[in-house]
């Protein structure tokens, strides 16, 4: 992948095949954290490597050694968590052993703000040589799901295809933890820290070109001086949805990042433009980078300019009108035809069969909500649905006690937006309980039913989808 | 409090005196629903009133009675849930009984849209003529956790402080439920529905001058015709925060509330000018309704401009920071002496003493968390902390086991916002479950400390309830 037509690009092409790794620098204080993380995920074959201990419990002690150079067979990937005065050494040998690329966890490097530390990550990048690629220093690397290359302690093994690029260790560990939570699958998930090698624009060129990965996600503080052109051109080839959260926006903000990462943050109007130009969804929040991946990742980029709204509560159908407006998109009234079709069905006492529908009670009629349901996706001139999800129900009369926490009918009817390809987003938050609410989040999560507590999580973000759906189609 | 200096209010001092009621009209069908939610918890004496049944299993069958005028005792208050068909009749029953305030849930009157219904409407008012007040038609009516007086299974008991005035049985249902999940207690919690008699500004005045309110949330539809004078007036006695929810701002909505209770919404840029004249704060969900409450009755009305932030990660407090400035508060650079005992205190790789503070793994120690929040918090120059606060720990470390759910410690930690009486807002998404993320929510939900998933949910309401109190402390 080097040099890919003009771009100026860092092969990563090591990365799909891995299949021997070594964690150099185990720490018996912290009971080998980061060993443990890798080797109890691990795909395939994995070494400790530390000079002087021998002894690990809970793993093979055969496969520790005093130094790579000892190891018998060959390296692809190294995680590293020594302290950085024995960084050069290790790199080094490195070097020797033909590994293609680290994960540098250790700080104490340019993110220390002085001239030794910026020294000391040259020297380090200069003996690797562009024989081995960096990943960090000063970030935790890469977890990849499916070789079980993990960087932390309870992070879900499952494969699947979202990519996350950030600077920041804490973000990319939110992140993890948050998504998995919602049902969202990771492809890989990079923490690049100071990002002097590897950096920001080579790993977006990866994630665009990674035929495991659907959607990327970024948490964006700035690029590297002279990055910029290179930026253009992976965002040029790119054809997948992106999606980033761009930190360091505020002054106040950009000082701190600059602290924090010695990021060069840059002028964030610059940042807008770009984000324009190349169809990138920007979101402002870390939760929202993972509502909007839930989304995409069920229904794709999608249209959703007219909305239908269906509620328990004529009431609270207003309000989510208001909202849904205010975020510029419409809840227009029903075409003539689809509502003399909902006049006759809908006939209740205390229901409205107009646009936003109010089931009231008659929510307790799995048919016919069902049928309304089929009717207005149907409609041409409705691009999704956006439904106040009676819970209450879901446990008092759809299921018999309490297993299943979703009956089967219930799944089916919120599976219609697959049925018909357009987006049906329920909104979870009328229950007996906040425990039992994010049972039934779980489950609709795994059937890949985006849902939420309330509507101001996810509402800002479908104009911003449809918005790129639209500049995608129309290139 | 009939015709109060020049205010056209209707009386309804009975509220609070209320010690006797009845249900009229319990069905069988539905498990004499109503008579259930009310007798289960009324603190006084409770009748029911049909014609014809005489046994009603749990309920004690000497106090049925099949007419208002056979019970021996006074009634104070009722509740009506008969066809629209039998009102007149109750109502000259009331009057007879000189029953004083009545709840009607019955519909089938001016929410119909025809002039039947109309007119039903207003023999009913005739006959009532003011000597009996009436809640609804079409509406929930009133529960009064004090007195036990709940018109739905399950909700909360405890009483309290918020009182809550809606058109919109769904809305209100929402708002008690939810609301109590969050801890927030309700003195009284209205829901009107049709408003013919007593009316929004009846019920706001009532709650404006109730010894047992202390914070006041609507959601507004609209007024009936020519009552805006009189809200005028209400607003301009009023002393207490009033938070509101305004329904029907955008074209859609407003045709919608149209459609559900027959309300006038108009337009909504005259009610943003009240909103303004009046010092009322104004939110965009009935979420942000609840969490307004629970912010304001943990801290009262504050100022909240410049802000501190402490986070767990500094790429997170990065985008804390974009959140909050993004929402015109400021996160500033400490004084220099607050910022000099900060630097000989944070002094660990890794963790950052400025604002943001990134305290990384240094949040294990709590002596150092709680000292640096105290010293945050004196500093005349800094109005709230934010705080991104790490859970895992809460059950990993402080907690031996599970019980208690959160440490003691921790609960003091977050109570030094009451201490320092300044908001410290802790947002809780970082924790091995959703589940036990949602036990520690409750758990210092009890403690009067606001918590919150996501910034998203609250950052937009700070500055709000910070010009409130401002414009109170001038005016």
């Amino acid at each position: 992948m080097t040099n890919q037509g003009k771009i100026n690009i860092k092969d990563l092409s090591i990365i799909n095949k891995i299949s021997s790794m070594a964690v150099i620098g185990a720490s018996r204080r912290r009971d080998f954290y980061f060993l443990r993380t890798h080797a109890e995920n691990f795909k395939g074959k994995i070494y400790a490597v530390h000079p002087t201990i021998k002894e690990i419990p809970r793993f093979d002690n055969d496969c520790i050694y005093p130094s790579l150079k000892d190891i018998p067979d060959k390296i692809d990937y190294v995680f590293i968590t020594v302290p950085s005065s024995n960084i050069l050494q290790i790199i080094d040998e490195c070097i020797e052993k033909g590994v293609k690329l680290a994960s540098v966890f250790s700080a104490g490097f340019s993110d220390l703000g002085t001239e030794q530390g910026r020294k000391l990550e040259e020297e380090m990048l200069r003996r690797a040589n562009n024989k081995l690629r960096i990943i960090g220093p000063n970030g935790m690397g890469m977890t990849y799901p499916k070789k079980g290359i993990c960087w932390r302690a309870k992070f879900p093994s499952e494969p699947g295809n979202v990519g996350f690029i950030g600077q920041s260790g804490g973000v990319s560990n939110l992140v993890v933890y948050k998504g998995s939570e919602m049902g969202i699958t990771y492809s890989k998930v990079f923490s690049f820290g100071n990002g002097n090698d590897v950096d920001f624009v080579d790993l977006l060129y990866f994630l665009s070109n990674d035929p495991e990965t659907d959607i990327i996600l970024c948490y964006l503080e700035g690029i590297n001086n002279g990055r910029g052109p290179d930026l253009i051109k992976v965002l040029k080839q790119n054809n997948k949805p992106i999606v980033v959260l761009k930190a360091g926006k505020s002054e106040g903000a950009s000082i701190a990042a600059k602290t924090h990462t010695a990021a060069i943050t840059g002028e964030y109007r610059v940042w807008k433009s770009i984000f324009n130009k190349y169809n990138i969804i920007e979101v402002n929040s870390v939760e929202q980078l993972l509502y909007a991946a839930k989304i995409i990742d069920a229904y794709g980029l999608f249209k959703m300019e007219n909305i239908a709204v269906l509620s328990i509560s004529g009431g609270y159908g207003v309000v989510l009108v208001d909202q849904i407006e205010n975020e510029g998109m419409e809840v227009p009234p029903f075409s003539p035809g689809l509502q003399s079709q909902l006049d006759q069905m809908l006939v209740a006492v205390g229901t409205s069969p107009k646009n936003p529908l109010d089931f009231a009670a008659q929510f307790r009629n799995l048919d016919l909500v069902k049928n309304t349901i089929e009717l207005v996706l149907k409609d041409k001139n409705i691009d999704g649905l956006i439904m106040d999800l009676p819970s209450w129900y879901l446990n008092n009369s759809f299921s018999l006690g309490r297993t299943p926490i979703v009956d089967k009918k219930t799944i089916n009817l919120m599976s219609l937006g697959h049925t018909y390809k357009k987006p049906l987003i329920p909104i979870i938050q009328r229950t007996n309980s906040p425990e039992y609410r994010e049972k039934v989040i779980q489950v609709l999560n795994e059937e890949k039913i985006p849902c939420f507590n309330e509507p101001l999580q996810f509402l800002s973000l479908l104009p911003k989808i449809s918005k790129c759906a639209q500049n995608k189609n129309s290139a």
